[in-house]
């Protein structure tokens, strides 16, 4: 176990990190190994730190929410495991670590163990409704990625189906570790409400923003190529915004690059081009700053609390980082 | 809703296959597709019957514990589409129907969405400790299934190791199926304790019979190629028991399969001309005679009951099939 006195209650990171590296085992020394290796990757921890800040919002000490707040990350780090997996068709183009290094096989069974082993343990030693809001979100997810699937290099897709997907694909998981935070620190219904709808608007917003640094950010930052996403022919919110302009030279040059299974670095650079001329970027932008508003807004209900400025500098980072971004 | 009426409670089968056709459907479309085309390629259902069998025999209506039986299938059939998921060394060989239909991606996001659609069910309703069963019962199928994969080839393996894979890997679903059905019926604690013993009994002499039919089934009734383990590598309880002779001449021809990764037919009928000259087809049926046994002497707890005799029937048919198969 953790000792109280090792890390400030302040430092969600460096609590995050030790409670990782000291507490973290499955039965299975195979599995228990590819997961370290993701974990040693690196990563923000976003979903565990926002499950912290918000049991310390609902008037908790974070400390005592850590291995809820490991589950969370858990979660996103089986679904990137089973994102490594390849297809047939897929053999050609780059692949990631697990999938490579230990097989489909093992990458699909090491995936399938962790989501048992988290909800054998939630299920073990937390209330209800804790283990079913994990089990629901993780089938919110599922069903956003097949249909990110579904809409890759459907330049119809409109900004509200694109967002229906990224709420199910990725703000989900961010709703659910706000609202388990509360919940398991006994918060109100209300400040479950609040905390819930900031992770909410929180997760949209985070996906744009990635969206964005697909096309504006620093490779070595990222940790894969600019472009990676026009490449797998996502529609991602610039190309969404892009493409709903209307605009006949931006629809074509971006269904150039879609039809081609191997785009040249022109190609590349006439799409980006293109979804910078149509406006795209700037709109990308302004989309990200609503709803880091609305994730502030919904923080009203804790007025009182003194996590809700943590909370809200949270949510601005997002803003930040786009600002600070690349042309 | 299935009308009581429609379908006699005798009739497990008929219960469970008109309860996937009135009830299952899951919010993704596609995902549903998947599923239905699975069930529709059938299956006897024993992880459910054997459910309604232990309700029944904990003094309920099988007909009230439908819908779990039901989860307990989707298990298998959720293990089944990752199972259709290859690796790229794999795509050399022939491939099963999800995969090849779908691609990876979405049989293992089909296969992740069902398996959260279930607990998210399970979670909603079912009191404790119904949830846990399951996850646990996850994890360690795919525990099993990590320590199959690591044993492929491996002509030393223990007979002692081949059933803690398959207690894993297999019996577990059965012993969680059998368990779940008592409890979900309130049955005592002693009636639990009965049934889930027969379950792991009864699906160590299935995995073991399953192993058997590899060598001696019809391909028709298989449904796969005869010696489509041995191509696999698998270390299944006949090879187990002829490398464990200690026959050097045997585990000669084992080793020349196991090491060749495309055997010819010649060398394939060598390797089971060698599995029986060795004994083990008649070691193999003693054994599967032997956990049929068990699985019969477990009931005991249960002698008043009127579905003792049923389960009997169920596990002396595992028996009973290994008879009439082929030399």
């Amino acid at each position: 176990m953790i000792e109280r006195d090792d890390i400030a209650p302040s430092d969600l990171h460096g609590l995050i990190e030790t409670f990782f590296a000291r507490s973290f085992g499955t039965d299975n020394p195979l599995i228990t190994e590819a997961v370290r290796r993701m974990l040693a990757a690196g990563g923000k921890r976003l979903r565990p730190r926002l499950l912290l800040l918000a049991a310390s919002a609902a008037g908790a000490d974070p400390r005592d929410h850590l291995a809820l707040a490991a589950y969370m990350e858990l979660i996103h780090v089986a679904t990137l495991i089973h994102d490594d997996v390849v297809d047939r068709a897929d053999t050609r183009r780059g692949v990631n670590a697990t999938a490579v290094d230990f097989g489909n096989r093992i990458s699909v069974l090491a995936g399938d163990y962790l989501f048992a082993w988290i909800f054998r343990n939630v299920t073990a030693g937390y209330r209800p409704p804790i283990p079913h809001i994990l089990s629901a979100t993780l089938a919110e997810i599922c069903d956003g990625e097949v249909l990110q699937l579904q809409a890759l290099g459907n330049l119809d897709l409109t900004t509200e189906e694109y967002v229906e997907i990224v709420r199910l694909k990725t703000a989900s998981l961010f709703a659910a570790s706000a609202a388990c935070g509360a919940i398991d620190a006994d918060g109100e219904d209300e400040t479950v409400r609040a905390l819930r709808a900031f992770g909410l608007n929180y997760g949209i917003a985070f996906q744009m923003r990635d969206d964005l640094l697909d096309l504006t950010g620093d490779e070595a930052a990222l940790g894969k190529p600019v472009g990676n996403d026009l490449r797998e022919r996502k529609m991602t919110i610039p190309v969404v915004l892009a493409a709903e302009t209307g605009d006949q030279e931006v629809r074509a040059a971006l269904g150039r690059c879609y039809d081609d299974p191997d785009p040249s670095a022109t190609t590349m650079a006439e799409t980006v081009a293109a979804i910078f001329a149509a406006g795209a970027v700037g709109k990308t932008r302004e989309a990200i700053s609503g709803y880091v508003e609305r994730a502030k807004r919904a923080l009203a209900p804790l007025a009182g609390s003194p996590t809700r400025s943590t909370l809200i500098e949270f949510a601005e980072a997002l803003d930040r980082d786009t600002e600070h971004a690349r042309p």
